[in-house]
């Protein structure tokens, strides 16, 4: 493992800009506080352990709907406003920021291209989703919180069009594959891997990750009894997130009171 | 999602007032020990992982039975003294309080109505209790400190009487059929939903929502072994929960201290 | 659930002082080094997760067999060596402490009675270990740091002698009954209530106390997997429990740090 | 129990030291970077829950490949810099240096001599992994953080040679059997006792040991659900290893922040 003695370096690889091409130009300066909180949902997804040193969370850029702000390659609790690097769909970071940038984040350019609807995207390997994207058994909607699980939750497996890899969406080829496979939906899950959640914002997309986490272990337990289990059904996942997408706002205010925002 | 940019709002619509009709007049001057209690209880249900930035407690007006006293729709971590609204059991809060309310104040209005006896109600999405509203297995005490158990735990599903819902108890109607399967005991659940617990008391109420989840994870443990469970009997029951109703005040005073009251 | 006004209350009923009779004399001052490692204990068994605002720690008294040293009724998080009450065997306290003791002392003094190498006693509703009290499966010992538990864990079952109860060992005759069933074991279990620690000293108690959570969290993980379980054998157990209760220690120094001691 | 007055005692009985014979020389001076990594190490293995009072981690000796550097006996979070003491391949401390140290240093010892690739050791009884030891399912890779996990985990049985012990490997003779059978792998695991994790150098090791202890905890959830597993494959283990061996050190920074280094 190379511990690199300078933990800001900025020598980005070529190779590591995505698509290739020259930089692109910056969609427009971007509301202090909106990258305030696009850090502190960073932080509040390391506080409510939905990510431990790995995974991120990005939104698109307010004013330009084909770029998108994600923190460079960091440990998502230590992720700060200043972190935050301004990315093309084809994931090149904005001219002149060389930081080094997470490997995965073509996850998050080929959704916002495939999904206009999405304003934010999470990635994470959170702990108790993962069994779901190795079993056969589907991931249902527990309780209400969790309405979003509903509509059922599709399994990415990368073997399928890339066979033996390192199981990383490290290039734009395997985003578009992911893309597909998430469809409309708001979250897809990962095969040995972990999970994306989508949403319409940034506060939508981290309360998707935190319950699709909480609705896990619930279905663990549940799992315990055999027999049938009576989840949310399709028609009751609809109503039920309507009401999540207006009452969510009190998670967000209590997690990041917690991180300090 | 909405983020109000004003936490503090104070635009209560009509709609959300109840069972509509004018704003009552207050039950009477309130002790500041007993709301200081109130908001001691829910940041309690938070510390003890009984709700997260959901669920919510209430307690009967201790001089107007008709009344009942809760927090303004807020993160159970957060509340304060001065976040306690006084409700009539109609859900229409007291004159000129025009703070929004819990959409599932509803729960609360109507145990008090249907049952004199009830001083406090707890509503969350306790974890590990969401699984017995979902299976056919029935929950069971564990053991002594979750006596209150022993009589049995009814079910109620919304969707027997309304169809497909958001799941919420949002309105008199519903409040009415959720105390209606409550009938005499002191713990419901609620299909793919959560739970409500009541008590004689404050402190009673919560004692019962912390073991009611402290006693689900046992019982998901238990059940990784198959075969009979020497669960408390219903007569063990009645004899232990006296106790607990006396030597519970040891929890209250460790609680209370933890969360700075 | 009647919440005392005064904390402190010194008003001791005499049918709460144990086998009757008058208060018994001192055993002698005890070294103020011994009360604050007892008052610690307390500390560090609610800070290992074994107790929560229940349970209590003991350790006879080290001048005079027939006495044992005890908190007074109080959550054990807030334990300090001013609450420690001298009690005689019959659990009755020193003349002139009137502070109202635990009702479950009766466990301490007659497992003391009936077992003169103890020196220490813990009894705790520690959440893992009370399924094995419910199940036919014995608790067995998954490695070498519970290897107290290799010889066989016995399991009382108060409604076996006493018929319906309140689940409590709340007087003499339960207390004999329970140290039966202990025997010369370290370990026992009580059905639908929690279970009881011994050691030769406070140290090794405590130790004992929380490596039976410990060793119950990994059997029930174990037990997902069915099949035969290579646990310690009896003679490994032997061999590993000596080890444990010279290296130990470690263990003793890292806790009271933790609780600051 | 025995708890030493002097906690720093520094008898260290002739028995104590290994394999015989007088006190090695040093290898050399050790760089205080790297002796404050190695005393971090041990903290963030206690952070991270993979220890607790017990388990111990050390690193091969820069300079002087039959070297090794480790704590003197202490819980892991208590660990500084001025507490490593450096042994011989024998396992016999530095001259002079007649601090206690841990029974089973042979586990490092042992390995190191066997595996030259390896630089570091880490031995703990993180309690998800020890199920592994004692059924027969073996332990899989459940996803790419786990991917050193795909090439098969053995199980290391004390009893197969030595027959009935304490379990420890406390001997250099147990060191030589368990190094032979944890061979060319990353991780053994030793039937109810514990595991080992080793790595090319010190951030390798605690990486595998932290993710070891994670992918156990998913092994057990995604066995709730029978059948199929869809476990990494142990080609892709190897692709997922190489890029886990670049990117963990965004792990290392976290962690090493959290323990306040």
């Amino acid at each position: 493992m190379v511990i690199s003695k300078c933990r800001c370096c900025r020598t980005l690889a070529p190779a590591d800009r995505g698509g290739g091409g020259s930089s692109p130009a910056s969609g427009g300066p971007v509301d202090a506080e909106l990258l305030a909180d696009l850090a502190a949902a960073s932080r509040i997804l390391a506080d409510q352990g939905v990510v431990d040193a790995f995974g991120h969370v990005s939104m698109r850029h307010p004013a330009a709907p084909d770029r998108f702000l994600m923190s460079r390659s960091l440990a998502p609790a230590l992720v700060t406003p200043g972190d935050i690097v301004e990315y093309s769909l084809d994931c090149a970071a904005y001219e002149g920021d060389e930081r080094p940038g997470f490997l995965e984040r073509f996850i998050h350019g080929e959704i916002y291209r495939a999904r206009p609807d999405v304003m934010s995207v999470v990635h994470s390997h959170s702990p108790s989703v993962i069994p779901f994207g190795l079993v056969e058994a589907p991931m249902r909607a527990m309780f209400h919180n969790a309405a979003f699980l509903a509509g059922g939750v599709p399994v990415f497996d990368i073997s399928k069009k890339f066979g033996a890899t390192d199981m990383l969406v490290g290039n734009p080829e395997k985003g578009v594959a992911l893309a597909e496979v998430l469809g409309e939906r708001p979250v897809v899950l990962m095969r040995a891997h972990g999970s994306v959640a989508v949403g319409p914002d940034l506060q939508s997309a981290v309360f998707r990750a935190v319950y699709t986490e909480v609705n896990a272990r619930i279905q663990h337990q549940t799992t315990l009894y055999g027999g049938p289990v009576a989840a949310l059904t399709p028609e009751e996942g609809v109503l039920a997130d309507e009401v999540n997408m207006k009452a969510g706002h009190r998670a967000w205010t209590l997690w990041t009171k917690r991180v300090g925002r």
